[in-house]
């Protein structure tokens, strides 16, 4: 299929984005990111970039991907749309620090086309702390709030409460994070949603990087580090029974490695277990339910 | 609604096993189980019994239950019935213990019955070890196969093979472990039936007993431990996104610390991770794939 102007546009970007992220988080720590490039039978392929047992980052992955061929019907079904010839590209990060103090983030912007003239946005950035410190997370909305701005002043509003509902555990009745943003199938202004897109990408590592250099060398507990793995824990929880992502990719012969690069290097999953009352920890519950950053 | 005289009876059997089983495993530890009972809202309620922190079991729950009441329709969906009244019960159990060369060990059986006169059994156990030992696996299926034989010498191969198609993780085209036998949707003969469920249930301890004693004093290297900390990796993968019982629990307001004591206490996941060439680990990959065990 002929590829739109925007397709090639998207996947520019999203590929310069990609570059300019990992050399941002990698001047934050002391090792670089991997390159494994990937081909897709069916047509197109990726490339996954991978850090591992750093200093500050003791794993994520920064991934592009773009694909293209026939859409299988169960494919079509999911994405809403008829089976015939598509096309999408994206980028997918997650970030797990070694230190408690510094939160785990996410991000995901993807784009898809049809033959049939159908095209959508997708996509979001939320955090994952475990340790309260409410300047950090006023700074990450007040930084997506801005960047939706730019394009509609409507938009933060909307997409923090979407991401607060999408980003739920619903059998624990938590959210998984302190959530951020969150779109999908936005669809009929491809130019308009486009600078969105940007708008979201190019705010990643002003939202993130102050974050990571003022908690990277806070001293941390024991206490600190297990709650974190627990959280991970939920983390994992989520990805794997809840995110549409990671159950698409798994379900429709995505490279393994690349989807799952998600989940965090070590984790704990202990029974019934609870904070400290009074603990830092304990504090950390009620930002994971939604909560108003900004007013 | 007025339970069936078989419902009473697993009741009895599945609560007598409990005990029998948490005994049994105590003696391989130095520390106990301890109990939590639950009820549930709309009838009925079960007892937790757990493990943690133990020389041999990092983390275990032995778990009963028994709930009956209105059956919502989404449910009776799933359970292949028309919605209204009806009684479950059913013992619930995985074991991790600490030690690598120790396999971790599942076992669930489970009577459904409704006020229309359906009723049936399902269940299983099945092995995941996480280092070569074929006697140990050899002997596991041989146990599972003579309480198969007691009640129909049909059974084993039949029961094997479903509970290789059941425990396999799509996404990786493996197995979680070295399987065992699963059946479910047992109907039409209920006396029949629960001889067979009592036969494999009486079978749990002589199983597994002789492989924990056999292996929980031998040494182990931190290789072993990395691979078995990985490997839960995939018990978890298969546990969220595929275990029928854990998403059905979860989706239908189960107690969560009960469901989820199944995973283990601490994982990893690391990047596109291998065994070194001609490791025991890498040996592993062959018993992660349907096998004959007696033949």
């Amino acid at each position: 299929m002929e590829f739109s102007e925007h397709f090639i546009a998207m996947e520019k970007y999203i590929e310069a984005l990609q570059e300019s992220i990992c050399r941002g988080l990698e001047e934050e720590d002391t090792i670089k990111f991997r390159e494994d490039r990937w081909i897709r039978e069916e047509g197109g392929g990726g490339k996954s970039r991978i850090i591992q047992n750093g200093k500050v980052f003791e794993k994520g992955g920064v991934n592009i991907s773009s694909v293209h061929g026939e859409m299988p019907e169960t494919v079509a079904a999911v994405m809403q749309t008829e089976p015939g010839p598509f096309a999408a590209c994206g980028i997918s990060l997650v970030i797990h620090p070694l230190s408690p103090r510094v939160p785990t983030i996410h991000m995901n912007l993807r784009y898809f086309e049809t033959v049939g003239g159908n095209a959508w946005f997708g996509g979001g950035i939320d955090l994952t702390p475990f340790f309260p410190c409410p300047e950090d997370f006023r700074h990450f909305h007040l930084t997506l709030k801005k960047a939706c701005d730019a394009v509609d002043d409507s938009y933060y509003s909307r997409f923090k409460q979407e991401c607060d509902e999408y980003f739920t555990l619903k059998h624990r009745r938590e959210m998984r994070g302190i959530g951020g943003i969150f779109f999908d199938y936005l669809k009929n202004d491809v130019p308009h949603y486009f600078r969105l897109v940007k708008s979201v990408g190019d705010s990643f590592l002003p939202s993130y990087l102050p974050i990571v250099r003022r908690r990277k060398t806070e001293p941390y507990s024991e206490q600190d580090r297990l709650f974190q793995l627990i959280r991970r824990g939920r983390y994992v929880e989520f990805n794997l029974i809840y995110d549409r992502g990671t159950l698409f990719g798994l379900k429709t012969g995505g490279r393994v490695e690349s989807i799952l690069m998600s989940l965090p290097p070590e984790v704990r999953f202990l029974y019934d277990w609870h904070p400290e009352a009074g603990s830092p920890q304990a504090e950390m519950a009620e930002y994971y339910q939604p909560h108003d950053w900004i007013g």
